[in-house]
């Protein structure tokens, strides 16, 4: 099968990050151009918008939407319209209702709509669902904390409404619980520290349960100092289970069932940075799948959880965010 | 066929307003008993608590939930298990991922699941979906105020999380506008004011645009003084559309094309009362249709559009609200 060319639109932080190297170490792949007002990417070809790309590029097999999310809903249909494959970055809108729209959509293009979820490839978490389906769940506890001045320098849009604040790294969590967790759960509680001067939450402390009345507790704090906790720990009637590193460490009444690749090594930054690279690697792997099979794949689970945490939670007011 | 006998869960002024009445006038039903924690209603047997009425009332069909939102999820479990027909007052959860695994579970089950959203039954509504289906929307305009003192007194759950503010009666006018238009709409830009004394809005201004960029604005207000104002204004390519009283009343070109009944007489909120009668009239006509037939209705749009507008809009703090 010949590689798939692809566009990137949108060419900021998690673009050059992320997507850039991902596409470019998967032979599957051939990186044609990028499409941004901002500027290009040296050595790529590159336009002002997607719909130069569009029209100068006529043979794209697909695009990847990395742009703010209030511009994907317009990028995915035009892109979905002109038959091409489209792979969204997380979260796949800035409302549930757009992306409804676009999974309709997409039911009649001929192209692949892809909801990117990238922890959902972090390495121990299908590891963790299947053991998990055979297992009766007592409690499961979510801890996500990280230092948002050391993982989120200048990016003001977070404490915008849409921004999600906490909720950014937040719906990574949340991707990797609805898809380990054998059942639908839903929120009972929630209360959301809002920084006096800002839109969304700094921390958020969450309460679920799930139709057996699980107690599902997640914890999101962007005002952890030192080393990130990302982890998801599940206690079951044949033992606990642990899934930390964002997924990409398994362990099983603590024995190390799986520990994904450069989890090892260098300062944390770094570590973190090349597990993370694994995920998107992932990501490109289950999107070129998606596209020979002619199926899209829109998880829109984590993103309603997202949106009943600012509909049902409880604001409190807390001491301005200073950067 | 014999009536369906059922029984109504959560005795409050939305139960006793209008629940009641409809079902006693209805001959397809047989209003057997009532289940709430606070007592119960003059000359009806009386359980306290849905699980005591199915136990005591094995030959129940059906079942209202009219409880406060955080137990309906629970509630409509229990009864659909139990093989019942479930009618959900609106909101049909408290939040969105509750209300899709109700939907799922309802799959299984031989009961009829049913969100009801009585302006969906007022009657011009039907009306204007049909002349609206065939003609090109170029804007939309929808108000929707009134006077919480005077239509919501002492109800202290609207300002608390879930209470969702004025999006209560907002969602009404949200359930007309996503059933009268043909395409799908999403929000672009919201503000909410919130008083600074609550948790949730007493005003809202909302941008929305559907797939062709239509521009939809909605206008919500809580501080509406005198007569109410419940409307919706379409501009086509053929005319303009008015549908006003909350759905009732439909004008084209000023030119009166339903004018529902109990729409003249009496002061204005007996009048308003009467056709909000004349709603779950409709509701209930409906719900026996769905449960003849074997079939469930959950319309979750209104209520995902509540939830973007929490997840997506900006708040404005506002001077706090003295009932």
């Amino acid at each position: 099968m010949p590689p798939i060319s692809i566009g990137l639109v949108g060419l900021g932080k998690i673009a050059r990050d992320q997507h850039l190297p991902a596409i470019q170490a998967n032979p599957g792949y051939r990186l044609v151009a990028g499409a941004d007002p901002q500027g290009g990417v040296e050595g790529l070809a590159h336009y002002p918008s997607l719909e130069a790309m569009l029209s100068a590029e006529p043979d794209l097999d697909a695009v990847a939407i990395c742009t703010p999310t209030r511009l994907r809903y317009a990028q995915a249909r035009q892109a979905l319209e002109a038959g091409k494959h489209v792979l969204l970055e997380k979260p796949p809108g800035a409302t549930l209702s757009e992306v409804e729209a676009l999974v309709e959509l997409a039911e009649g293009c001929p192209g692949t709509l892809f909801a990117a979820w990238h922890s959902q490839q972090a390495g121990g978490v299908e590891a963790a669902r299947e053991w998990l389906a055979a297992r009766e769940i007592r409690a499961v506890e979510i801890e996500w904390k990280e230092d948002v001045r050391v993982w989120h320098p200048g990016q003001a849009w977070l404490w915008e409404p849409g921004g999600m604040g906490v909720f950014d790294p937040g719906i990574n969590a949340l991707s990797v619980a609805t898809r380990v967790l054998p059942r639908p759960f839903f929120l009972r509680q929630a209360t959301l520290d809002v920084p006096a001067n800002c839109q969304t939450p700094i921390a958020a402390e969450l309460a679920f349960m799930d139709a057996d009345e699980t107690p599902i507790a997640a914890a999101f704090d962007f005002r952890q100092t030192g080393e990130v906790t990302w982890e998801v720990r599940i206690e079951t009637d044949a033992g606990r289970l642990r899934l930390s590193h964002g997924g990409n460490r398994l362990l099983i009444d603590d024995d190390v069932v799986v520990d994904a690749p450069a989890g090892e090594g260098g300062d944390e930054p770094a570590r973190l940075a090349a597990m993370v690279g694994q995920e998107y690697a992932g990501l490109y792997a289950r999107f070129a799948e998606l596209a020979a099979a002619g199926r899209s794949e829109v998880d829109v689970a984590p993103l309603r959880q997202v949106a009943d945490a600012f509909l049902y939670g409880r604001r409190e007011s807390v001491e301005p965010f200073e950067p």
